[in-house]
């Protein structure tokens, strides 16, 4: 199985190109919560995810994180290679969430074939426009709305009047109560989910971390 | 004179490619305060600022504004001609901050050339990272530095680029590059006063100690 067909771009390269990558990736496994990639120092090649989960954050200096994107079977981690692009200047940290397989294509070789490329270099754009989209829709949330902490003080306040952690209320009442359409609640309904602090299922909202939703209104 | 020139991959391209984008390429004047670009609603084009200054920010649903980034001459704005790319899925506005004169390459025409070269795409791809670096510097300061910090940056910053240290700027204004509403400026702005660092008067803020502010930021 080569999983570089993963790539949607793989099949529009010809075929020494195809080779060059097949031919330099490999595979790495990492058990859960170790770290993949850590800052600028290390330029691990690009990251394809085979199985598992993996998670891009941020630190300050005090040692806070906070999560920029999580990435699924079949996603690709740019960042992990930011080498490849001059004009990166600024260092995340990747860990794996769950135990978790990956490709390693390395850096060298992508840019290598990135630089005379069109398809791949038009592919590596539309990958960092991704993320890119991600991390505004970060900003927008945290900046603006506090919409985090807003949405984990009414998850809180309906499990307290309702003497349960399992909520029978859909994503369009919650909306209504805070004043969201319905598709913002459930993007930040995953976003919790992810973060481990709730579990969904039709209809249902289960609270799992009712410590880590405190903690957001602090 | 051939603005595209500004442009360091524009040497690399092939004639007919060059000629494809002269061809097209147009020059517009934009007077202070006045809106380049709006929203995803338009696909104005690539911005190439000739003479000038602006400003890209992000507007919350109350009205508030946060800077995203500053171009001035010879930086080329991509995110005005976000069609090229189909994962940027983010709005923002884009505003001269003073009297500009910018080149417009139309969105067709670079999508065109960035579809089959690999230089282009490969520039277009640092413009992003480039930005992307920006906007996670952002992230940085606003999610991690206090405000006083980031108001000590803001106004040394101003200084550098006016060339001066009698800044004309209201607190309003201020506010909107911030994130910050009028009265949290004002305050932390006399804060300021109180420590020596500024003198206020009628619309102007006068730094009389640089190297306290600068000091704040260490």
């Amino acid at each position: 199985m080569n999983y570089l067909t993963y790539l949607p771009v793989f099949g529009k390269l010809p075929k020494e190109q195809q080779d060059a990558l097949t031919n330099t990736a490999f595979i790495r496994k990492f058990s859960k919560s170790e770290i993949l990639h850590n800052g600028s120092q290390d330029c691990t090649g690009l990251l394809l995810v085979i199985s598992g989960q993996i998670r891009a954050f941020t630190i300050s200096d005090d040692g806070r994180e906070i999560t920029l994107y999580r990435l699924f079977e079949r996603d690709i981690c740019l960042f992990s290679a930011s080498c490849i692009l001059n004009s990166i200047q600024f260092d995340i940290t990747i860990t794996a969430e769950k135990d978790t397989e990956v490709l390693v294509i390395p850096s060298e070789a992508y840019k290598k074939i990135m630089e005379v490329s069109a398809p791949l270099a038009n592919y590596t754009n539309e990958v960092m426009a991704s993320r890119f989209s991600d991390v505004m829709w970060l900003i927008d949330q945290v900046m603006w709305k506090s919409f985090d902490k807003r949405l984990a003080d009414f998850l809180l306040n309906e499990a307290s009047i309702e003497g349960t952690n399992t909520l029978k209320i859909t994503h369009e009442t919650i909306g209504k109560h805070l004043g969201n359409p319905r598709e913002v609640v459930t993007r930040m309904l995953k976003y919790f989910v992810n973060e481990g602090l709730l579990t969904l299922s039709r209809g249902t909202i289960e609270i799992t971390d009712e410590e880590g939703l405190q903690r957001m209104l602090d």
